[in-house]
């Protein structure tokens, strides 16, 4: 997309990467070189959204792999670079894939290219789901510089302002990390699109006064029959949409689906720092010792999402069957688009 | 209650109040002595949670009567007082009653001194809910500061610690003013009682994996089958406990229940100023110019509520028939406890 921010790009001796904690403030753009540098970026959320983690870490290996000649510490390195982030399951597939390619930075850079044809194929397979005029809602980040191509659920929504169906678009802010009311508007805002940003504990109330036509999330991992892990907040929202009659879709690529696991129990859930929530920006809300829970991810059973959102289209239940059929489907790696 | 934080005190020569902005890292007490200075007070939130208006407003208007000698202007002034907060039934309740007594003074201390004893009924009444070590959920704040007495839905959970049930509290924090994380995780903290702070989006999550045996919130508003306007987020709450099968209890006094409405469609719900989502504590996180939309309250439907607790007792469905028989009994004055 020539009009998408970058977030994400090889620069020879570095990987470049948009801080996304800065934005929509500042647009800072720092550069990766060690493994030490490379794990924070990711551990950090600098750089996040499961895609572009997953073409991070895939420059990141490439880069070592120059810069680390002996092959047991690589190995280790590697190691660091793919356990970054424990739930993202697109980061450990790039990581592997980069691994067992002989051309790894080559093997990289496609990864990236097939990632941007990947982000334009589920936006258009999204396509038919939006009205003209219709009354969207979405949680958390997914657009651009979450996946480095042109984003998932947020890229359908763009793709549907494009197409002139001039949606309009309530925003989670996406407690703790703020993702939507920092990320999400802002790239909305960027791609004109009609946007307004809303607490999270307010979608239930939009969704009975307001009217919402569909909500569409994006995911992290997604299991053999269906359930969806994505950024803590999306459950509820699954719930409050199911309760309202509002159909639920779920935009991801191929690689975010682990057909290893069968469901949602086998998915081990994120625990983030109590101080995400006990401080905003650095200003402390609660009182001292305050304890907190701090889930960074939550599991929608499959039965509450409509369908999946996919660069082979539209996956609708029964996902037993659905979902088995992807097993058939290439890993992005073979696809021809 | 002895050891209660003291939100509210009559000085006089002036109102003084707890300024709850500020907590829980300062314990400010500030004074209002003029109509600007009360309404204000109110507005701004410095003094919340729907009794403690009730016993603040009527102090108030009873300081006026003292201060306001032309019957004209105070009658201007007595009115702004009222609609300080267009949601707060317990404000205009409060205000007309000491306005149509002829010792506004004795009036509204009557006021205050009838909360704490109806706090500690409702709690009394709610203590049978709550069984050993119950795991317990709760949304924005409704202890002591809120009500002036030792509060409503807290009220009870602190009556069942101080029973010896051990309770464990699941706090909201309740975007976006945090009153959960600033001021019902304080009141806990100084009850003693075992807490653990969650983003408003984890709440559904918590009841799917860590069991939550019951909910408990408060009101600002009750119609007459049962629909309930509370801090945004209530709804969504009570659906996810829905979903979960988990009872959805309301703690509110006679007062909250304004029963010349029928349904929730009537009430009126209050929006606040976009910057309490666009901004966290004095700094901006969305974009500049970003729009959002911020109801300070939804509305429950009565079916989704399993009991309420008043200081009349637990009133079950059929709404329409228990809430009915609050007409009966009388609004606090003629109680005797």
């Amino acid at each position: 997309m020539e009009d998408c921010i970058e977030a994400v790009r090889w620069a020879g001796d570095a990987v470049e990467y948009l801080d996304q904690r800065r934005l929509p403030h500042d647009q800072i753009v720092r550069r990766a070189a060690t493994v030490d540098e490379l794990e924070s970026a990711i551990a950090s959320l600098a750089v996040r959204g499961a895609p572009c983690i997953g073409v991070f870490g895939a420059y990141g290996v490439a880069l070592l792999r120059v810069s680390i000649d002996d092959d047991t510490a690589f190995a280790a390195a590697a190691e660091r670079i793919r356990n970054a982030r424990p739930t993202a399951v697109n980061l450990r597939w790039a990581v592997d894939r980069v691994l067992s390619s002989s051309d790894m930075l080559a093997e990289a850079q496609a990864i990236h290219d097939e990632q941007r044809r990947m982000d334009a194929r589920i936006a258009a397979a999204g396509a038919e789901l939006i009205g003209s005029g219709a009354s969207i809602l979405t949680h958390c980040n997914t657009g651009p510089i979450a996946t480095g191509g042109q984003g998932t659920a947020l890229g359908v929504i763009i793709a549907a302002a494009r197409a002139g169906k001039r949606p309009h678009v309530f925003v989670d802010e996406t407690r703790p990390l703020l993702q939507g009311a920092r990320l999400t508007y802002y790239e909305l805002a960027q791609a004109g699109v009609d946007a307004t940003l809303i607490a999270d504990s307010a979608a239930a109330f939009v969704m009975q006064r307001n009217g919402v036509d569909l909500v569409i999330v994006g995911a992290d991992r997604i299991c053999r029959n269906g359930d969806t892990a994505n950024k803590v907040g999306t459950y509820a929202l699954a719930i409050a949409a199911a309760h309202h009659g509002v159909p639920f879709y779920v935009a991801a690529p191929r690689s975010t689906f682990d057909l290893s696991l069968n469901d949602g129990s086998e998915i081990r859930i994120e625990e983030r720092p109590a101080d995400e929530i006990t401080s905003i920006s650095g200003s402390r809300i609660a009182p001292e010792g305050a304890r907190a829970y701090n889930p960074a991810f939550d599991v929608t059973p499959g039965h509450l999402i409509t369908a999946f959102i996919t660069e082979y289209g539209l996956l609708r239940p029964p996902y037993w069957e659905s979902l088995g059929d992807l097993e058939l489907r290439p890993n992005l790696s073979a696809v021809s688009f």
